[in-house]
């Protein structure tokens, strides 16, 4: 931590500062410059949010921390890449290239079937669709809940495709746990602290998305939580950030991949649906993603997005699907990784 | 709502989107421009995610929606301004500009009855204090719980002050509401939507925060999730958007101030301690809400700042609360609104 | 400056990075901590763009500046605030609350004539007004020229308002100064150096408008390129920022307003008009300005906004503005400024 | 055009906004929905700047735009993509993925011969080079300016690579046109309308690079400028915008490129370099840009970049820049585009 004093601070105040960073356990360091005096604090800043409030003393222009707050996500701590097992055969992280595509929410038993049914068919290798979903309007469809939770169940008995469904409430992790395969917790919740402890504790793989407007550090702490708890089954998730840019949903930040891959040993996947918020432009982002570094895409698919009861802008009808997987796979060989081969 | 389609869209694809609206159970009128036609659909647009669906219809372009999807909240629903009591001698909307003070954190017997004491006596209303508190690190304080809240309740006696508390997890809700008078909702937990339904259900009064990058209409929609499950007592907090400005922690939107007085009936306060992140700021942004037309403020008052377990930087000694409450008074009459009397 | 080197740097790059800094003729002083290498470079800054390039070497973290790069602009310059003259007998910056008005454009004489003559009976000091327009689009009115400018010196005439107009292009510096009283240079012009340079080498007072997008430090450093040429006189406008925000056309940072006053001796004026976009949140947000410490203001007025050429959502009407400066005399007294006082 | 009335307008007030709008000598529609009420104006909105002022009027609670503003810059207006040349033999746009690269700045003869052959030797089409160079501070070195020119085109002449340099200041136009190939036009001056009209009437391409915190609407408009002035010869650039995320420079918004393609006829690159202010993460963004449909990048190259005298931390030196076209060139393909071959 370096603590930055005001030009012309006193001598007497000087002191004072270096008095309370000893304090708190560190050894300074005073580096007179030509216009303002720097105090370097060694020692370990788990509990540099106590050295911040240094700041409310007189004459501190600033505190800059040094090491990053992350630990357990930390590539410092563990080298090699993470990977991340998602039901009995496919893993994240590794040589391939992993596709988790279905629709935003599970609607009836013949949309969640007819889904899984087409994304296996071509290429997808996890299942996703949503059973309690958090929607901004409190009059808006709010899942079929239990019901799509059995409903994705059903699906992954006919297609052997393992499924994630998002959490909403700690209250439902047992009921979510007893049939998913993956935990997503979605950009929402990024920072629901109470929710990233309880299914840190779980035994299920976690999907976490970045929120809106969460710094990389921020969702490297975030992803902290659930480690912290035991839970090392964390796969990051980029889904586009909120900026001034209406052209699209949100912004995909891509840059974002390459940040993390370098940080952290967590694997990273792209979502191009939300990301965009249009179906026209998921493809495309879902190409760049490879060159990004990306670990593998989250697409929302759906037999007939016009009906769709949630994101059907950004969804995929198969066939659009299709096509998307037959232009990534020159992309994912680019990229030196491998893809699920597409069937019949 | 509007659905505005590309340039040169045949007119089969116009009458099959005409189709799709009248299905969904609208009126619509088409209208042809020099370029452009566009089909209008007339109707309650409650439902209105449902039209969204169909941009992901060929040549589509844009759906732009008419109605503000709130309904409680909004002050077409209900004209004047509410009042929300808090305790028994207080209320936010009123006449009486209510500052609310305290610590970040509540961190002590000595420090809670400390901040108590002195910030009634400079005019405060009501005491805030977190026993619960989000920390983007895990290693970080994570609050007293519910040693801070028995703590809490203790200053309440001791002051009279009624006080206001974060909730982060709905398991924890019956034990805040045994302690509190008004239960905060904090920034990150503004889409928290499990949250926001079980404090619907709760009898107190909720004091709801601005997430870092929720729009104006999405925080009215939050606040539509407490209203909708029967809670009419809903205080509204403006606390600073995240920007690409660096020089303070968020930069903190009073013109969102005129904004929801504008389109809601329920009271706004500001915290300009979040808002800026930097004790040397607060007072004239504390200043400047009264300008914009906010029913109150929070502000982050500590004994000691340079101890303080969270919020250090942005917290003001007692001695300059005083300052900012001495300032405020000409302000506050300025803008035609009382404020409580310093004592002594 | 302080380099960050990554954990786990080899000794022989730390030597590397500590010569390439005694290279550039900076001091050092190597500090290592548990986990990282610092090393401190003591000297001026003013080169330390070059410093940064160190970012390039392998195992260099991140680059920390110490020092503002800003200088004349800067408090630790020159401490007192400064007063900058407009015309025979107005200065920005003392006592005196400064209120600028008029139309975004000059369309005509009478509109001019009559805003003219409606603002300085209510207490505006100085008369705004555009002839040389930057729109966004080429197809837009791109202002009545140097016969605008023409129109503006009539009304200074008539009125004895000096008048502050906006310069485009390097080209016209010599026409507009031939009659303005105060240059102003646009939001979209604050980092056009050419055009900065050229009004640093003019003699009159320049008004600056931070851009959309421009950081306090970038703002500070684009008077810095007027001030370094030999033109003291700069008067710093905040005018709102791009962010996701978009119930306002801006989101007025008054934040900026405190930080301004605190790092630069420049005055500091508000602009709700752009700040807002909206002539109904000009009024509370003019009020706020007070508060954060605002030395002035600037207002678009316009005799009937629903025929401006340019600006008219925001532009307030005559009894608009009138009520506005009723409105403010008590907040600008609560600041222990003073205003002109109203005619009549 | 919609124009929305507030719920409750008075009938009077709807008449006036007809009658208003009527006279601007736009057709209109009258629909009355459930809540609220809608006039659509029907007629060319190149005039619509002066429709928003209708927003001043009471009761209207909004004005909605139907029409882009943009008209040659459009893809309705012409279908096929634009292909932009450069120099005798190189054009962008086509099937070429055109690759530019070269130092930030042009230092010394030495340093542009030698990024000039060694770029071109491993398949850069396109010479970069700064000669007047935009710097956030006065303080900071502002390029070779002629002597900087002479020696790209010394460079030209001994590589065969068209150049492409910055013009900052309209009064340099006639000397940078005198030895470049193609002008470039920086973030900063993307709305430097002054500089726009004056390349639109040069008769060489323009490189646009997007500013900041320019929206892609504006951004299209600030091409229309060149365009409409009859330069057809526009080639944008996406360079990354300003957001709250600080772990790079610039968050690269590879989505606007998709987004471009689709609205507008005119050739998009991307630049990594200053995207990300990064060498670490200038090669995944370049390959993910292949993804997204960018025609061609530009890359910063120095041949020592940690003596460089700006964007020392995000230039390439040969060897990495080397890796980075090696491992774009199976992008490159997967992207059905052709990339210029590697020499020796």
């Amino acid at each position: 931590m370096i603590v930055v004093m005001e030009p012309g601070a006193p001598e007497k105040q000087i002191d004072t500062v270096v008095r309370r960073i000893e304090e708190l356990g560190y050894r300074t360091h005073v580096l007179r410059g030509v216009e303002k005096t720097v105090i370097a604090a060694l020692g370990d800043e788990r509990e540099k949010m106590r050295l911040q409030a240094l700041r409310s003393l007189e004459y501190v222009e600033d505190v800059v921390p040094i090491l990053k707050p992350h630990k357990l996500a930390s590539r410092t701590w563990k080298k090699e890449s993470s990977l991340v097992p998602v039901g009995p055969d496919v893993a994240i992280g590794g040589p391939e290239f992993v596709v988790i595509a279905g629709p935003c929410s599970v609607e009836s038993e013949p949309q969640i079937m007819e889904t899984a049914t087409v994304v296996k068919s071509m290429g997808a290798r996890i299942l996703r669709g949503g059973a309690f979903k958090p929607r901004t309007s409190p009059y808006a469809f709010q899942g079929l809940e239990e019901e799509g939770l059995r409903l994705l169940a059903k699906a992954r008995e006919q297609t052997g495709l393992p499924i994630v469904t998002e959490l909403l409430n700690p209250y439902h992790l047992e009921q979510v746990a007893e049939y998913a395969d993956m935990i997503q917790i979605g950009a929402r919740n990024v920072q629901n602290f109470a929710l990233l402890k309880e299914v840190g504790r779980a035994k299920l793989p976690v999907l976490l998305k970045r929120g809106m407007s969460t710094t990389i550090d921020e969702f490297l702490m975030s992803a902290e939580y659930v480690l912290s708890e035991g839970n090392a089954n964390v796969v990051l998730c980029e889904r586009g950030i909120r900026t001034f840019e209406t052209a699209t949903r949100n912004t995909l930040d891509l840059a974002a991949v390459c940040v993390l891959k370098r940080h952290t040993h967590l694997p990273v996947i792209v979502d191009p649906s939300h990301g965009t918020g249009n179906w026209q432009y998921v493809t495309p982002m879902a190409l760049a993603a490879t060159g990004a570094g990306a670990d593998g895409l989250m697409i929302e698919v759906h037999p007939d997005p016009t009906v769709a009861w949630s994101d059907g802008p950004q969804s995929l009808r198969p066939d659009k699907f299709r096509e998307l997987m037959q232009k990534l796979r020159p992309f994912v060989a680019a990229a030196e990784r491998t893809l699920a081969p597409m069937e019949g």
